[in-house]
């Protein structure tokens, strides 16, 4: 069965709950980003007599320069990211995932709600503005490990994870495991990277005046990146000068160095190389939305479509070979005009450049309903900027370079200028200014409980438990290899090898007793771990599940 | 093997993680609230050499009347919660759970943190402050279905739970779920659910506007509560000022109504009549901490504990029948002078109780250490003070009563006098007044992700899903009954009956398929769930699982 099979057939059977179509045409966009809410805006402004639907997984557009500031700053700033009912208050919104898009039929699925029924909507024009996913994939170990950082989600979560690091290591006597705790490492030495590390060891300083335990000596910050200048999105001369500052703070630059690989404990160089940490934040890769990657056999075939799943465009935003289909920002390739050798141009991917585009986009549709021609997108850019943390940042802006204070205040003052909204200015505004002179909030944050089963990767040489360790958890190996081993009179006793589709770590939780033997990875090894309270609910309610743990539990209590 | 035997061989088998207890007596602080914090300043302000530890689970200490804020207002009230490190800069901090405590060994075991290693603290004096937790235990689908409301993370869950709900009833067209989304019920009519109600109500009130199709009319907001006056807290007139209040803002109070059950979509009460509701939040029951309860066998045979859990102490803080073991706060049960008929009187569970307690507590300890006389505690109480939302409130301070927009502002006032440390002061009072005048902020957090495996309660007649649904997970039945049933040309046959231990579900998730029949509970159910993801990849990796989930769903199919 075809997918356009399936959605129409989902579609048809519940055709109750679906948003029948007025006799007006109707506009679908998809994503709330920056791309998604100026296209909306701009239609709406245009003529408020449209149907424009809105489908975004959260109610809030993400001022993502801002995030940077969620690491360091207090949890206040959440507030300043901007509602999107507040920004497109005439647009439909839906706060839902994608399920799935049908470009013949014109419909798209979204993901259920409270009830497990989608929702199905049509369309005469869609706009996909849906951006980059973060995706590990084929990244050993980082999906298990590594901390994102594109979402506010992913801000607050690696905030609170800071925060819980610095607790343990507080009370931590093991040396290797505090010196572990205390090794920041973030990969990517983009603007998003640079600045995730440049806050968040702000933040670490503000806040460890109220460790006892913990200088800022014990401390070690790590950039890796894999080219030999951090910010190749600006000047040389910026780059450097944000290299030497971020130096002068402590923070060590390894340059030309990949990450290939991450466990629990450790992320894995591609040289070979390991560093012993607990924090690994990974901004490099991006991929596209899986709603979006799905429609490629039908894209691909008609030029819509690149390798790399981004939508290829026209000048007007069309989607190429698809009717009323458009796409704008980080996901579309947008081109703008040759430049003077005749070689073709592509927008880059900033906020900036897809404001403008949105803008076009819009005023396309809107031509093309009343057969108007459309126009091409030309924008030249208008310049970047970064904060570098403690009140320091770059710029280079209509060809003027800064660097220091007054960049970081140019940074500040044009943001905080370009935020949407008086009450989230003046939110910010006020959160900044008591910034100034207050101590950071040092709260950790616990909403909802952790995942019942995790994925997590193990190198050669690793104990995933050692013998007298508490039984949290039990594993299941999806590749890989490990050696059951037990200490006994000082010397060390191999029990058992185990491979994939072995499940191992039953005993300590049946039994409810201390682990008996350590568990040691000897090739690299892929596991899925069931938590405690999960896995006894599901032994004591699965019958064939019980027998089976418990039959393998007895064999190795006997043997 | 007892408890105690237990906890003695992890500490001795994980000794290298120990904290060595000094030479000099040290005294371990379980709870951070108000009476543990309180005990632990007074201690280091009466001797800062002293070897104090403080553990609590969160770094931070709960400001209890400000969780009610935390739902009307905006996320910044988060960093009003004061930061222990703050509070108690010279006690050692530990972010934990307590796992066990070994009162003959004079040993606490604390849960583990990155590694599944326990800490183990000797102590010399150990102060249980752990007050209560959120327990539905004994209640029917309450621990599955109802928001509790007791900790900072209940009320931001509470509040994102509330924005989702106006965000999926606002694009709703379902009549029936709309009506169900919009009606919000708290069981408990004392301080805590009548200004959990009270906030949510006004929260959503002041949102509304934002939503196109929703108006305050459609929203439906319901107190239940089991006596026929709510708030026994305060004097009759008070209560009786509150109840009109709430009234004339179309707040539904049933009185003399008890909860008995909870499905996902419904509120059961003891008269059988069931609420159509997305939104139940119980603040009825509280129970003492697991750690606490597993004393029993100790403290019982030596009149240390009553058999509800409460810790009996004398008048000096101290737990009868064990030296060198202390208790304040909610767990405890602290006698004071009996009134003028001889008859025995006790603390009540208030945070100005406690906080004289915790100094009293400290002031003993000490005494006891330098083998001078304790003292039995004594204090009269000042009063109560409660928010109603909407700038309402009420008061009973040092015999005045006062209600309306002076006992809100009273409220206020106090509670911001009695917020420690002056920055937390500034944050509040800054938040405050912005809320004066601005919207209130709509952004729903989503930190971390669904648990995997979820427990949920049905009742006869209800639809666990419908034919054509979504297949998003899998069911395993724990106790009850239900039916298959599929619509074959406008009428009903039923396929199939199941019982205990038996799962279904699965042929959706196998053959990613929409659900090819309804299943409805016969006989109140109670059932595991696991989500797709988590489904998939346990089938994927056990191969007994996976057999026998294909073997039943290959005779479904065929049969």
């Amino acid at each position: 069965m075809s997918e356009s099979n399936r959605t129409s057939n989902i579609a048809d059977r519940t055709s109750h709950i679906a948003h029948p179509k007025p006799p007006r045409p109707r506009i679908v966009i998809l994503g709330g980003g920056f791309a998604g809410v100026y296209a909306a805006r701009r239609l709406l402004k245009r003529d408020r007599s449209l149907d424009v639907h809105v489908v975004n997984r959260e109610n809030y557009m993400v001022f993502q320069p801002m995030l940077a500031e969620v690491l360091s700053g207090c949890v206040g700033v959440a507030d300043t990211v901007s509602p999107l009912r507040r920004l497109i208050p005439r647009a439909t919104l839906h706060m839902r995932d994608v399920d799935s898009i049908d470009l013949n039929a014109k419909q798209v699925v979204l993901s259920p709600g409270f009830l497990p029924k989608p929702r199905v909507l049509d369309y005469d024009h869609l706009v996909i503005a849906l951006g980059n996913v973060t995706d590990f994939r084929g990244m050993t170990g980082l999906a298990e490990h590594a901390f994102p950082f594109k979402t506010l989600g992913d801000a607050l979560s690696l905030r609170n994870h800071v925060i819980r690091i610095l607790e343990e290591a507080d009370a931590e006597p093991d040396r290797g495991l505090r010196d572990a705790l205390l090794t920041f490492v973030v990969a990517g030495g983009g603007f998003s990277g640079v600045e995730a590390l440049a806050e968040m060891q702000d933040f670490v300083r503000r806040a460890i005046g109220h460790y006892q335990q913990i200088s800022l000596r014990d401390c070690k910050f790590i950039l890796l990146h894999s080219r030999d200048r951090i910010l190749p999105e600006v000047d040389p001369s910026l780059g450097e000068y944000a290299q030497r500052l971020l130096e002068s703070r402590g923070i060590d630059l390894w340059l030309e160095t990949r990450l290939a690989a991450a466990t629990a404990s450790e992320a894995v160089l591609a040289d070979g190389r390991r560093i012993a940490t607990k924090t690994l934040v990974s901004t490099v890769p991006s991929h596209p939305n899986p709603a979006v990657e799905a429609l490629a056999d039908v894209l691909k075939p008609v030029g819509g479509m690149n390798d790399r799943g981004k939508l290829l465009c026209d000048g007007a935003c069309r989607v190429n070979g698809m009717e009323g289909l458009w796409a704008v920002g980080d996901c579309a390739v947008t081109p703008l005009p040759p430049d003077e050798n005749g070689k073709p141009v592509f927008a880059p991917p900033t906020a900036q450049h897809a404001i403008r585009a949105a803008d076009l986009c819009a005023d396309n549709i809107i031509a093309t309903m009343t057969d108007r021609p459309t126009r091409d997108f030309t924008f030249a850019g208008l310049g970047s900027l970064a904060a570098l943390g403690g009140r320091r940042g770059i710029a280079q802006v209509m060809g003027v370079k800064l660097s220091g204070l007054a960049a970081w205040f140019l940074w500040r003052t044009i943001y905080w200028m370009k935020m949407p909204g008086l009450d989230t200015k003046l939110r910010v505004g006020v959160s900044w200014f008591l910034d100034l002179f207050l101590p950071p909030a040092l709260i950790q944050l616990r909403l909802g409980k952790s995942r019942g089963v995790a994925q997590e990767h193990f190198e050669p040489g690793q104990n995933i438990f050692e013998q007298g360790d508490l039984g949290d958890r039990v594993y299941i190996i999806v590749t890989g290899k490990a050696q059951v081993v037990r200490q006994e009179n000082g010397h060390e006793q191999t029990l058992a090898e185990l491979g994939p589709g072995q499940y191992f770590g039953e005993m300590a939780l049946l039994n409810r007793a201390p682990r008996n033997a350590t568990v040691r990875c000897i090739e690299p090894m892929n596991v899925l771990s069931i938590q405690k309270g999960d896995f006894t609910s599901l032994v004591t309610h699965l019958d064939e599940l019980r027998a089976s743990f418990q039959a393998t539990a007895d064999k190795r209590a006997g043997g």
